[in-house]
């Protein structure tokens, strides 16, 4: 796909070094097919605030140089001199990831979830319509694009045993996926200071995409009560490209109705909408299995935010907290295969005949997304890639 | 206290700036009542391994370097002109945390805690004997010991309107500790690669202690079904000193007998003990609280690396991951308020006539610990101190 070439607007910010012998990490945006050195490109001043082996310096210098620095590409007429070919770049973390939060935004997906965990109870866990939940995952190993996902060992309880079965260790059985969008954070806060819901672009420089891979079988085992850990931890996904939120000016959207009421730091009512009309699509293989629609997430990116640091945790450059599975109301827009597979029980059959319900080694999973672009059209963010290797 | 002129061998290490004018952060190690600038008092070879504002570079420079600048330490006369005293120096964070991870090791506490939550069921947790629980916390919001703390506002249910209770928002009206112990990881890992238990002092160049602060109630609101968030990424505060495993070969004991027998990745039977005999104390307001027993732990360091990993994940300079609460069979080795006040029902009175069942704004808690010294006697650790402020 020709990401770049259909945009109005260069959009895709990212980190990469040439292959070879100049193979130092610089900030690239995308053309297309190629990548713009984007240092190198822009005037010594502007230049300052961007130059580095990643996205850092520019997330950190704040939402004033944000909007010139996309002003200033949207006008650009990429020097041939900086331009390489993705063929010949390697394509790297677009920034250092500090802190990864995921939360649990989708009404769909939790119930989907509560329906097939909790079966005979409530759908939500009592608190859900009052507060995004959340937890921390590890930074540590969230990978660009491309990276191989080795299969993860775990302990888990044998699946044909019942709550009491016997406790094995081995590869997961139940491999998955989680199809998120991510906000990438530029703009620190103090300790103790929480950031309401109206300064969120102050903060968030853009969106990326996220694939949280999961292990069902480890996650059900250890997950009671300190939530999941190994289950998650092995590796998480973010497309190799963040996209501004000024590039998206297009694509708000009013989230769906709330119903409480949330209590007034989280109460969006009367404010520009915090939704975001970002279409997904799920390959397998190179199968489209899910359309995941995020516009219809209950809670948005800004109440998750505020939410966040309500208590007065601060944030730093780099933080990264995603949406938590992307899945809508309709069975073939379920953005993990626990759902799309029914936990198992309804195995999805692929145009070339494979079945599958969880994963299987060498399989692969490309999860893309478009949103409206200004002026009209869409453009399309940076795809996040892994395939399956087998286990060690 | 002289945590230093008890010790015949030096032992705590961590990051200082002078006040005034020269206020360059930088390696110390204590001396008594003074610190000393380590990289100015080694030869060359050997501080060019420790330089730095933090120690991020010796943590990082291996275990091999870990022996040497130990060995270098035990034998230096401190030069006088490299010797700030500790009134003149403002200590700063040990190190970056790169990814933080709390356990829930204690058996006494995890029993504690299923009495008080969960009267009626089993104590533990059905995974507990089988695997170290734990869950990754906010690594941006660990501070060091002699930060504030501010009482952090939260959504939670009303406390005495039963489980459908109404839904408020307001400061903690629960506000507790945990008296831990943390491990300070130096050598990262593969991704993909688990630290079996053989290799945990390849990795871990020592420890320090930990007050992980906790609201209760917003914890007791928000925590199902993805864990605490809130309720514990305000604050967590760590000593400002870290002790080398290397000072601490007198205080391997063997921890507890396992029943049932732990999966082989986390077998330690046969293998040289992995407890140590830390001595906890805790005071709140000066006044002795606890006394917390650290070899009575279930899970060890060692099995917490070896499980933390084990999925694959992979370490960074900078870890941290912290035992979970102290807790020891007596009333009076217990390490937070939930149970020292039995989530309330039993107040405390303190010496001076204060009755405590949680913290009030302006209480200060200091968590200390002593070790069994190389030769006899014993070595302090350094202490982890926090005083609350009330919520803005």
């Amino acid at each position: 796909m020709d990401l770049g070439r259909r945009a109005s607007v260069t959009h895709l910010y990212g980190a990469f070094e040439p292959r070879g012998s100049d193979g130092v990490a610089r900030v690239g945006v995308r053309y297309g097919d190629r990548v713009l050195d984007l240092a190198a490109a822009l005037d010594p001043a502007l230049a300052a605030r961007v130059a580095g082996p990643n996205l850092g310096a520019l997330l950190a210098a704040g939402r004033v140089v944000w909007t010139e620095v996309v002003a200033a590409v949207a006008v650009l007429e990429p020097p041939e001199e900086h331009l390489h070919a993705l063929a010949d770049v390697r394509l790297l973390m677009p920034f250092t990831v500090a802190d990864y939060v995921d939360f649990y935004s989708s009404e769909h997906h939790a119930r989907n979830l509560g329906k097939i965990l909790r079966p005979g109870q409530p759908e939500l866990p009592p608190n859900w319509l009052h507060l995004p939940v959340g937890y921390h995952g590890r930074a540590g190993t969230v990978v660009v694009s491309g990276t191989d996902v080795v299969r993860p060992h775990g302990q888990r309880r044998q699946s044909n045993s019942g709550p009491d079965g016997e406790v094995v260790f081995g590869p997961t059985t139940r491999l998955d996926i989680e199809a998120e969008v991510g906000y990438v954070v530029g703009v620190p806060s103090e300790l103790g200071s929480p950031v309401p819901l109206g300064d969120f672009a102050d903060h968030v420089f853009g969106v990326c995409l996220v694939n949280d891979w999961s292990a069902r079988d480890i996650q059900g085992w250890e997950y009671q009560p300190l939530g999941p850990f190994l289950g998650k931890s092995f590796a998480t996904s973010v497309s190799a490209w963040v996209t501004p939120l000024a590039a998206l000016e297009a694509a708000w959207v009013a989230p769906p109705a709330r119903d409480p009421q949330p209590l007034p730091y989280l109460d969006d009512a009367g404010r520009a909408p915090g939704g975001l009309d970002l279409r997904l699509e799920v390959r397998l293989n190179g199968h489209l299995v899910a359309t995941p629609p995020f516009a219809q997430m209950y809670w948005t990116g800004a109440q998750q935010l505020a939410h966040l640091t309500v208590n007065g945790a601060s944030l730093r450059t780099g933080d990264l907290f995603a949406s938590g599975t992307v899945s809508g109301p309709e069975p073939d827009q379920r953005g993990s295969f626990i759902e799309i597979s029914w936990n198992g029980a309804e195995p999805i059959t692929l145009p070339d005949g494979q079945v599958r319900t969880f994963l299987e080694d060498g399989d692969e999973v490309v999860i893309t997304a478009t949103a409206p672009a200004p002026g009209g059209g869409t453009i399309e963010l940076g795809e996040v890639r892994g395939r399956i290797q087998p286990a060690r």
